[in-house]
């Protein structure tokens, strides 16, 4: 069975060659973000054309990745272009309908790759509006005038507070078992089992009945948090949105007009991406991707309001913002790359003094959600399923923050200084050149800044083992330490010399494209995330990887399956054997 | 795609019909378990001839399902035959291999739903590895003298201390993902990272180098835990023995002669199967296995030295051997089954008795394996992937330790009396019988003798967002409840009248089956484990659901894929897409 066998892959709209991630308020087509002082109101209103594959259409607000992307986007702006707002309110702009979720066409028509990346990106997605809640203190409440199906309702498990109108009909349900033959893939299983802790044996009920649940029973069953009358539903609606504001610990007047998130400036060529700050560069005969990030070209700004000033051409924020975007289209629109090498270039004492600035200004409401993007950014990178590698090379930068991408990388080499020889007279280890020898530093931000989605800082999990090695890596904070130093405290993978660099890294690459990809997605997913375990790594473990399997089943995806038949008015039928 | 396409059903060897998880020592093929005063050797000798199914060889000590039955049985007697042992070495008979893992035919002639039967019960066989050591003391040596590769190290990992030859060759090695592109799905990966805590970027590289890691830096990884030259490794594995054992604080002499698992009395129909204390009824039809148990029919012995002296005919010790057996011979051989519901049958104030009796003598070394047995069994239900439904009527005894069987259920029915009616008189609520009413019972075991795989008891799982409820439900010990009080402690789903009864309970089965199975076990699989996640259930949810996702790609399984071409000389051909 090859892929396409069992879907082929959709042509995008508007012949379109790649899925973009870039977007502003100005060009949705399915969201309006509408500010009123402290509250905001994110209105779902899709347009069922704007799709973003040909061959669908978005009825009654279900949605494609193209919904989602302009959702993310508006969080994002929440965050940076909107700090006065204390709490967002998401309802439907459409008559009887929240939103009935992924679309169901989309889904049977696109390929297993894209069914996994849409469901990982949506998770993505919904654990930043949690995330936003949390460390930003931006309270969200789902206004449910409706039904909220499936992805409808899954969205509304991601808000702080859920209200149902109690008309009658409108109604909460996890479909997708009983009419699909899927899981409800974006969180929906683990939000209800461990987030609203619903009864194991109610939440068995719920998730294997179509219409879903509503009304009192709704409450009852911890599925919603509110149910109320029509009439007054808008008021209480906005009394909620009140209550979340006034108690929030967020930002408030005094932290000014935010920062507009201006477009990225990018070019795409047939092998590469040049951004600012980051290049990304293809080689289609390896397979892999080498993305490289460049240090800050200036010291960091005096104050805190001259970062205000600098805004998206601050350098650790538009670094985030183009390494984000860089990593999503190799996701999506690069499913050929084995492995991402990442390497940088600058002077890692320019980036310790960032990070310096960061945390000297970390209750500044900017640098906050800068350094909550970082974390955001590399939690994408920790989940990216590809096997990543830093290649910490003469010259290079990685210093605090990005000395995290050498940890989220599943090995790290490192070049060591050649020994002084009479001919060359020594050196950096690269043929004499002038940079100064590789160094890896660390600070601050490696000890706690950068939790992973298992609540675990990356260097915590890296040394389960033995807690006293984060202790000595912490004594050594600030310092350029070499490739010997580095090995010694296990922040590296291999140190090499001059004389084995070249075929230890190219062996390495050439072996990793030739295991299977699936393997070693697998493989990865399971040693990325040494232990515990929380709600946001249960989605991408447990109900992730099961999803997966089932989109994979021929229940589901077969010409018989459920997703396949789906509106054909044919019955699915099943292989009945349980496994 | 069928099952069949991808993986032909392999015949069983000898002309059965069926797989058979009883055995015995006197029987075993592959293992010879040897006693020593506190220390027993199991040996690992296996038959190269003598497997499972047809078709294959298993040579090298590799094993097929056949190995790990006999390996498991061994297991329970260490526990119940021999209370003297406190130690236990695991070694090979055969020179310069310890075991070449999971025998790779069998593998690939294997259905899917063997390959996913087959690592769930060897994963079960190595957890209750570890729970022997960790809850009876009973501590368990590796000693590998040669090469442990994929399934063999992963035996190796259960124990908690593994030796390794210092010779020059001998090591371990996980090369499914160079070698067959699946993952090392016997809890490989997991206990890699979150039991040896083994560094991700070593573990990396380990699990990608097919010939894996020998001698120091076997030591220096935490793959091993010592390594000793090649003369003086017997002696060296017989002082840790020793040490292990003179520290445990299991039994000792005073236990006695232990207690012989006799055969289980059981026949076989084309409709179901007969033990004493337990029938299995199967409904080809409506696809449900009916697993009815028999409550006490006497009281509890009168002493413990009475309890040994019934031996496997005291009553918790022979009804959870006939479950188990029940159990598994429905998750291998019975894979139509798509509900199995629980019913019983006795007073549940003699199954309060017994629950009594063994808490009074929890520190008698029978009456702690006794529990700890039942523990095994109930996470055995926990995992197995059928839907599963207690019926709790008139005359049932859903007391104590049954009762876990109705929280370890998805759902649960209870039958309420009906109403006093003029015609009918009133009565139980079934047709005016004589049996009391329904009624269900708690005692001190639901509050702790039988966690769940992710470390919390049922109840506590079940009241996750209200543990005020386990306290509530914990007051009520040791009385009857009406199925009025068990629905309003939320300890059943549904209480239903006799009108309602009937049908409810009808169309729930009829429902169940007609879902797709395959996202029935997912879902499932995310709903029953609510809460924190230890290394076990992280075994059976992370690295599981990604073996069985592996298992599905064509990149292991398809025509091209390294599982089917392993051995023929023709190299795999790979999707290269990452997913």
């Amino acid at each position: 069975m090859s892929e396409t066998e069992h879907a082929a892959s959709r042509p995008l709209a508007n012949g379109k060659s790649r899925i973009d991630f870039q977007t502003d308020p100005s060009r949705y087509r399915h969201w309006k973000l509408k500010i009123d002082g402290d509250i905001a109101t994110l209105l779902m209103d899709v347009d069922e054309k704007a799709t973003l594959f040909e061959g669908y259409e978005l009825k009654l607000n279900s949605y494609d990745l193209g919904v989602d992307i302009e959702l993310a986007d508006a969080i994002e702006r929440l965050r940076f272009e909107h700090p006065q707002v204390r709490a967002v309110v998401i309802r439907s702009a459409k008559p009887r309908v929240f939103c009935a979720g992924a679309n169901i066409r989309m889904l049977a028509g696109a390929t297993h790759a894209h069914k996994v990346n849409f469901c990982k990106f949506t998770n993505e997605t919904r654990n930043g509006i949690e995330d936003l809640s949390e460390h930003s203190g931006l309270k969200s409440i789902c206004a449910i005038n409706g039904t909220a199906a499936g992805g409808g309702y899954e969205l509304a498990l991601a808000a702080d507070y859920i209200m149902l109108v109690d008309d009658g009909s409108s109604a909460v349900s996890l479909p997708e078992l009983p009419l699909l033959a899927v899981l409800p893939g974006t969180g929906g299983l683990t939000r209800v089992a461990d987030k609203r802790k619903v009864r194991r044996d109610h939440a068995d009920v719920f998730c294997t009945t179509e219409e879903g649940v509503k009304g009192k029973r709704a409450v009852e069953w911890r599925l919603v948090d509110a149910v109320v009358p029509g009439s007054k539903f808008d008021d209480a609606v906005v009394a909620q949105a009140k209550a979340f504001a006034a108690a929030s610990p967020r930002n408030g007047a005094s932290a000014g007009q935010g920062v507009k998130l201006s477009p990225l400036e990018r070019s795409f060529s047939a092998d590469g991406v040049e951004y600012p700050l980051v290049s990304v560069d293809f080689n289609r005969t390896t397979r892999i991707a080498t993305v490289t990030l460049r240090g800050p070209a200036a010291a960091p700004p005096a104050s805190a309001d001259a970062m205000v000033a600098l805004g998206a051409e601050f350098w650790p924020l538009k670094l985030a913002r183009e390494l984000d975007d860089a990593i999503l289209n190799i996701r999506l629109n690069e499913l050929d790359v084995a492995a991402i090498v990442f390497k940088s270039a600058g002077e890692p004492a320019a980036v310790l003094a960032y990070d310096r600035f960061l945390e000297a200004n970390k209750n500044h409401w900017l640098a906050r959600e800068i350094r909550h993007l970082w974390k955001r950014v590399l939690k994408r990178v920790d989940l990216t399923s590809r096997s990543l590698v830093t290649l910490i090379e003469p010259g290079s930068c990685f210093a605090g923050t990005l000395a995290e991408l050498a940890f989220a990388s599943d090995r790290s080499y490192m070049l060591a200084p050649t020994l002084p020889s009479p001919a060359s007279g020594g050196g950096s280890g690269r043929g004499g050149d002038n940079k100064p020898p590789a160094a890896i530093a660390l600070t601050d931000v490696n000890f706690g800044a950068y939790p992973m989605s298992n609540g675990l800082t990356r260097l915590a999990c890296r040394f389960l083992a033995d807690p006293a090695a984060v202790d000595a890596a912490k004594v050594e904070r600030e310092k350029m330490l070499d490739a010997e130093t580095a090995e010694e405290l296990g922040l590296v993978t291999f140190a090499l010399d001059d004389i084995d660099w070249d075929d230890e890294v190219r062996v390495f690459l050439e072996e990793r494209a030739s295991f299977s990809p699936d393997a070693l997605t697998g493989m990865e997913a399971n040693l990325r995330f040494a232990g515990p375990e929380t709600m946001e790594s249960k989605i991408f473990a447990r109900l992730t990887a099961w999803q997966n399997w089932i989109f994979q089943r021929p229940n589901a995806i077969g010409d018989e399956g459920a997703l396949k038949r789906y509106g054909t008015g044919q019955a699915p039928v099943f292989d009945t054997k349980r496994v």
